[in-house]
Order: structure tokens, then C-alpha cells, then sequence
């Protein structure tokens, strides 16, 4: 132990180092930022609240010895399937690793048999989730002030958040029932280029959508994959919801459909692997060409980008999806199977809650939406459901949820609420939606 | 199994996207972000070499079982000593956690136990290693343009390279054989305020620098601490081989001496933990006033980033090493009796090597620093150690080294090579040796 404390030979009194927020970078000041503050805060106050409020996965099946059984499977991989000595396995576990990652093989056999996706290995990068990787793809894409990113509105908060840390104006796009108006993306394209932006990138959650639980029809899907020729501009699609269909078979994603390198894809374990592991990963086969003519990967700048910011993802934690990858021959779906069925359950159980407590035509002014799967569905109610609603949600009602107005200022949004229904289940839930619909009557009563 | 495939309704001849280097973010063209790419690859190329290159840590103390050692040890701790139910438990684990970490306790009683530094938790951000670390602090600081940040040159590659990602400046000071040259450090950071910009923090390395394994002495250390008061500046402190003592007591570091809130501190269990947890942390104690004259912790901003930028740090590698820091009761400077004794051997191997080859007084031009610890040390030669030079030594020699000039432009730097002790141990070391003198003795002969 090292005998010097805090003294100094200074004997004036001393000033302590004082900073202010308006001097610190301003994503720190950014409603995107502060909401994710303001939602986190709320779910600490009142832990023992029903929350359909986090977009985290079921619990249930948790068990302490996966990680364990993962760890094991994936040891066993390096030595019998790859070759690995004793030696070479302890380093490929505890040593730093290759910064595009040690699963990728696997994570491109999971592509293929999952999404009949055909991926170049070498054109994966293996992040710190999918949250990482969204900030990479958007630190390369904004290389000054002009470059702008589009989103379907309301969207997922953590790509505001990516796109605030490195300065990137996210431009709205109207969702609507389709999942994306490709009218309205050509028109904000146009006119951004006519104020002199260049329009990067347009982020999308093609299948069952955070926050709107709506997903892209296979016509619109093809629609958008031209659109983006035709106007130079890449899809990025995320994914971490698609496994989770609740009725009909799933559709292609935009990558599967993508003959013309169009789509940036972003994948997470998060829902299908263990969210614990923080793993995700982004698929990016554009060829990006050098000032003296060599061309590579877009995966390989975006590799670049992340040695200097997390130097590589842990290989261990990396080693536990691997394992759970190759428990089920790559097969996700496959391995999803008791999920897939507790959040379709899950789902029609929140929709036959909804219908019970304000049927329809009953003249309540509660409407909602049906999404075919995922984890989230929008209701509408006939008054604001802002923060301060919510507060009083969860004082007095102990039940939690999203105001919409955190994920887009589209018009309606402010009359929405997010119900998330992946964590909450059965009896849990009924009594949830039984709180809420005390909320909606007496708040609406009240106006 | 999904059944669509890259088919298309167009049949226009497909378009791929490309994209032109140029139009991607700057940092992609910076040479700093080029340098790792440059001796990543010729790592890869020559496998068989010696190498004195990598700062990687020992790997013979690896054992298989540790991880899974570890993770029982965290899970105990979890249930008894936290009366954590079983539920609580694999939540903890698995599911997605709060965005400063878990184990923030735990570093605590470590900074108390080895380096006398009375940390609150609530201060500390748990990180994907200590280069998320580096970023989030470099992220927060750089709010304009006029933002720059300061380095002893050379310095290390990491920071050079999350100062790029937020296109902050870094702007060189002088080390010296005290490690830094304070008198030019007050130059630099006048002449930069004279010039309108703004200098937010010195960037430094106290103990056994990454390259140069220069440490600054205790008086040195005041002088910087009064200086950082005097100019309103932080002080970063990066302390990734403090650890490592071949010769004397360890130092105290600039945090154990701070009494006014001047350093924010970087850890790292990278060397001292496992590599491939992946898991370091930022000790952020300032208070940040926010315009409402609300204040808080510079951690709660640091982590508002993180949340936009990896969520959280992986909870199964954060009970890695917590599992580590329990088993050793938080004492890590104890838990590295062995690796230290070792790193300790292996400088002196080094350092009798080279004199072996290079006898004092016998006109070789090469000479060489003496650490008292770490993993670096610096070699002089009388020709240029550049880029061609390591080509040729890993092609023709077989052993690799790391050209100087790529951790910074000061005078000497390009006659300079640092060599890295920690990896090679024994008679590979000395053949490494024996060859890098083949080199130098060739390459001096025919200049």
C-alpha cells in the first residue's frame, strides 16, 4: 500500500476543480440524452411499480449455470472444431483479441441460416452491443456539418443519442402505417440537399419497430431498397426485434433483399443471446475507396474507429453468445422457440386487456395499435401522457410506461403512450393493465 | 428460416453503394489511427517473430479454469455477502445493468487498499477497458473547436487516437527525463489561450509511461498538481503499470495527492486483471454546475455518454474481475506478487542483454533508458528506426520492435525504438535480443 495521502506542500487554500455543463460537449444538454436520465430515474424511484415501461427482455428463463454451460461449448469449439492448443485457447479467452472480433464465422453461419444473409465474415465487426455500433457507423458517416442522418419518427432513442454524440442532425421521416412514407424520405432528402446537407444514411427498424411496434411491408421493403439507389443513400437497418413474430412468417429483412450494397445491417444478441453480454455486431460490405484508388471494407474502417474507442470486445463475453450460438447449430429462431411463444402470449394478452377495459366503440378515446410482434405497442389516449402524467402514474397508480414524446415530436406523439410487453407476464400484467386503465379513466375524467 | 433471398423487383442493372474514404470522418485518414493499422498488420504478417512490440501482458499465468473461478467467486459474493435472492442474482448477470456498472464498489476498496485513494462509488464509471474511458472523459471536454487537449510526447497511442474521434487537438509538451517538462507544459498551455483556444486537461501516464517508461518524481508530481490549480486545468492521469515495481517503492499517484479535484483518473485491470474482460474505469469526483445551478458529479455525465455509446460494460466481464478483486481481497498489488517478480526479471534480462551487446564505452552509438518498472523501455541507435527498418527487421531478423515515431514527433524520436519487456520471457528474450543487435549492428555498418 502506497503510504502518501492527499496533502500537499501547498499551504494556499485550496480550489477545487469546478466545471460547467455549458462548457462540457452539448449532447449533455440534449433532450435525447436527459430523457434516458429522466426514464431511468423514474424506474429507480419506484422499483416496486409494473413497469411496461424497458424494452429489456423476460427474465424467466434466466439460469445461473449458462454462462457456465456457454463458456464450456465455446472452449470445446476452439480445441476439437478449430484446431487450438491449450495454449492458444487461454489466449484466445484472456488475451486482447483481433478488434472485429473472434464469433464472426459463427455470426455469419447464424445470418445464413437465420436470414438468409450470405456474409462475408471479414466484412463483420463483433461490438459492444448494437449500441456501438450504431455510434461507429454514424462517427464515419459525419465528416462535417453537412452530413445529416435521416430516421423514421418516433425512433429508437439510442440512435438519437449516437448521432448527438458526434454531432449528427437526424432529420425525420413519417413512419406511418407502413413502417416508413418513402414519399415523404424522398422529400427530406431533396430538400436537405437543396439547403446544402448531405443526407448520409436512413436508420430503420424494418420489423416491429422501438418505439411504434409497426413493421415494414415486403413492397415497401423493395421500395426503399431502389430509393436508396436512387438517391445514393444507405439503409440502416436494426434488427433486434424480428425474431419475435407473434402471427404470420417473418418477412426478409432489407439485407437479404440487398443485390446493391445498399444496406448497413446491425445485429444484436441482446433479446436472442443474453443481454448481459453485450454483444451485437454490424455487417458492412460497402467497398469504400482511397484517394490513390485501393478499396476495402467499410467494416475495416469501422474497425479502425472502434480501436480507439473500446480496443476490442471482451472475448469473453463474446465466447458466451458463441456458446450459445453453437448449443443451437447457429439457429437463433430455433433457440428462441420459448420466447417466441411468451411474447406472443404476452401480446395477446395485452391486447385482449386493452379491449376489455375500453372496448371498442365504447366511446372511450382509447385506441391502439396491433403490431404482429416484438416488444412494443403504441396506445393513444384523449389527453397528454407527457412526464408529468407519468409521475403521477407511478406514485399513485404504481404503474410505469413510455411517453411516445421521448422518441420523436412527430404530431399525436404527445397523446402516446409506449407499452412495452416483453418483461411483465400473466397475472402480473392483467393487474399492470388494470392500474393503467384506472390512470387513462380518471385522468380523462378529469379534463 | 427465412425463404427471401437478394432477389429485386428492379431490373436495372444494380448499382452498388460506394463510398470515397474522403467522405468519411477525418480520424480514418489520421495517421495515428494508421499507425495501429500499420503494426497490427505486420504482427499478423510475421507470426513467427520475436516480438518486443505489443504492450500485452504475461500469458503463462493464464489458466483455463479462472474465469469460471471468478465468476463463482462474484456469484457467492452476490448471495452472501449482498443478500442478493436467486432472481436478483441472474438478473445482475444477464440483464442489461445500471450504465456505471456494478462492481463500482469493489474498485473502491481496491483504490483504497493499493493506492490510498478515498473514491466514492458514486464517482466511479466502470468501462469497456480503459480506452472507453479515455473517450468518454475526451467526449465530455470537447464541446468546440477551441477545445484542445494536452499529451507528454510521446504518449500513447490510444489517446492520440479517442482525441481524433472527437477531432480534439492534442497539443505536445515536453517529458524530459522527469517525464514531463512543466515549465513548457505552462508554455503550451499559454501560447494556446494566446492563440484563443482552450486547453481542458493534460493527458499523462506517472508511472512507467506507455512508451517512453519514464516515471515523474514526487516533487514533480506537486509541481504538476499546483499547476493544474494555477491554470484551471485537469489532469488525466492514466495508470496502467504502476503496478509494476522492478526497483524502489512505488509512487504515489497524482489522485492519492489531489486535495482540489485537478486529476481524473484512469484504471485499467487490462495488466493487472484480464485482458480479456475488457473491463477498466474512470474515478470523475469534480462537480459539474449546470446552468440552474444544479450540480453534480462529472461521473453522472460521463455515464449520460456511455449510455449512448455501449449502454453498460458487460456485467459477466465486470464479475470476472470482480471475482479477481474478491479473491484476493481488493488487493491487487498482493494478487500480482508473481507477474511483478517477473516483469522485474524480465527488465533485467533486458537491460543485461543490451549491454552485453552494446558495452558501455565501446562506441556502438546505441544506448538505452533504465525503468524502474513497467513494460517499456527505449533503445537510441544512430540510424533512422522507422517503418522500412521493421519491415526488414521482422523479414530478415525475425523480431519486432516499435518504430517511436508513432507515438509522437519530438526531436530523437526517429533514431529511437521501444521495446516492450512483458510478453518474452528467458531464452526467447535473449534471442530476441541477439537478433535486434544483428539488426542494429548491420543496419550501423552500412549506413
Amino acid at each position: 500500500m502506497v503510504t502518501a495521502r492527499r496533502t500537499t506542500t501547498d499551504t494556499r487554500p485550496a480550489v477545487p476543480a469546478s466545471l460547467n455543463l455549458a462548457d462540457l460537449h452539448a449532447s449533455l444538454t440534449d433532450p435525447a440524452l436527459g430523457s434516458m436520465t429522466f426514464l431511468n430515474e423514474i424506474a429507480q424511484r419506484f422499483p416496486d411499480a409494473i413497469s411496461f415501461a424497458p424494452g429489456r427482455p423476460y427474465e424467466g428463463f434466466f439460469e445461473t449455470a449458462l454462462v457456465h454451460q456457454y463458456l464450456y461449448r465455446y472452449e470445446r469449439h476452439l480445441r476439437e472444431e478449430r484446431g487450438l492448443d491449450e495454449d492458444q485457447v487461454r489466449r484466445t479467452f484472456y488475451q486482447y483479441g483481433r478488434t472485429k472480433g473472434i464469433v464472426h464465422e459463427l455470426i455469419a453461419r447464424h445470418l445464413a441460416v437465420d436470414e438468409g444473409i450470405v456474409a462475408d465474415p471479414e466484412a463483420l465487426v463483433v461490438t459492444v452491443g448494437c449500441q456501438e455500433a450504431m455510434f461507429l457507423v454514424l462517427r464515419a458517416l459525419r465528416a462535417d456539418a453537412r452530413d445529416v442522418l435521416l430516421a423514421v419518427s418516433p425512433t429508437y432513442v439510442g440512435i438519437t443519442g449516437a448521432a448527438r454524440l458526434v454531432d449528427m442532425p437526424v432529420l425525420e421521416v413519417r413512419g406511418g402505417r407502413h413502417g416508413v412514407d418513402t414519399a415523404h424520405l424522398e422529400e427530406v432528402v431533396r430538400d436537405a440537399r437543396a439547403r446544402g446537407l448531405r443526407p448520409r444514411a436512413c436508420y430503420l427498424i424494418p420489423d416491429f419497430a422501438n418505439p411504434s411496434g409497426v413493421s415494414i411491408d415486403v413492397p415497401t421493403r423493395h421500395t426503399l431498397l431502389d430509393l436508396a439507389e436512387r438517391l445514393d443513400l444507405l439503409l440502416v437497418e436494426d434488427n433486434p426485434y424480428g425474431y419475435f413474430t407473434a402471427d404470420g412468417e417473418p418477412l426478409p429483412t432489407l439485407k437479404s433483399l440487398d443485390t446493391r450494397d445498399r444496406v448497413v445491417y446491425l445485429g444484436s444478441f441482446a433479446k436472442t443471446g443474453l443481454p448481459g453480454a453485450r454483444v451485437g455486431y454490424v455487417l458492412a460490405d460497402q467497398r469504400v475507396t482511397a484517394a490513390d484508388g485501393t478499396t476495402g471494407l467499410l467494416a475495416d474502417e469501422l474497425s479502425k474507429l472502434k480501436s480507439m474507442l473500446t480496443v476490442n470486445t471482451s472475448p469473453i463475453a463474446q465466447a458466451v453468445i458463441a456458446g450459445k450460438l453453437l448449443t443451437h447449430d447457429c439457429a437463433l429462431r430455433e433457440a428462441n422457440a420459448r420466447e417466441i411463444a411468451l411474447y406472443r402470449d404476452n401480446l395477446n394478452r395485452l391486447l385482449a386487456g386493452l379491449s376489455r377495459h375500453f372496448p371498442p366503440g365504447s366511446g372511450s378515446g382509447v385506441t391502439w395499435n396491433v403490431p404482429h410482434g416484438g416488444f412494443f405497442a403504441v396506445v393513444t389516449v384523449p389527453f397528454p401522457a407527457d412526464d408529468a402524467l407519468l409521475e403521477v402514474s407511478a406514485r399513485e397508480y404504481g404503474v410505469l410506461w413510455t411517453p411516445m414524446r421521448h422518441f420523436g415530436t412527430g404530431p399525436g406523439t404527445e397523446y402516446q403512450l409506449r407499452l412495452s410487453f416483453s418483461l411483465v407476464t400473466g397475472a402480473l400484467m392483467d393487474e399492470g393493465l388494470r392500474r393503467l386503465a384506472a390512470l387513462i379513466r380518471s385522468t380523462a375524467a378529469s379534463e
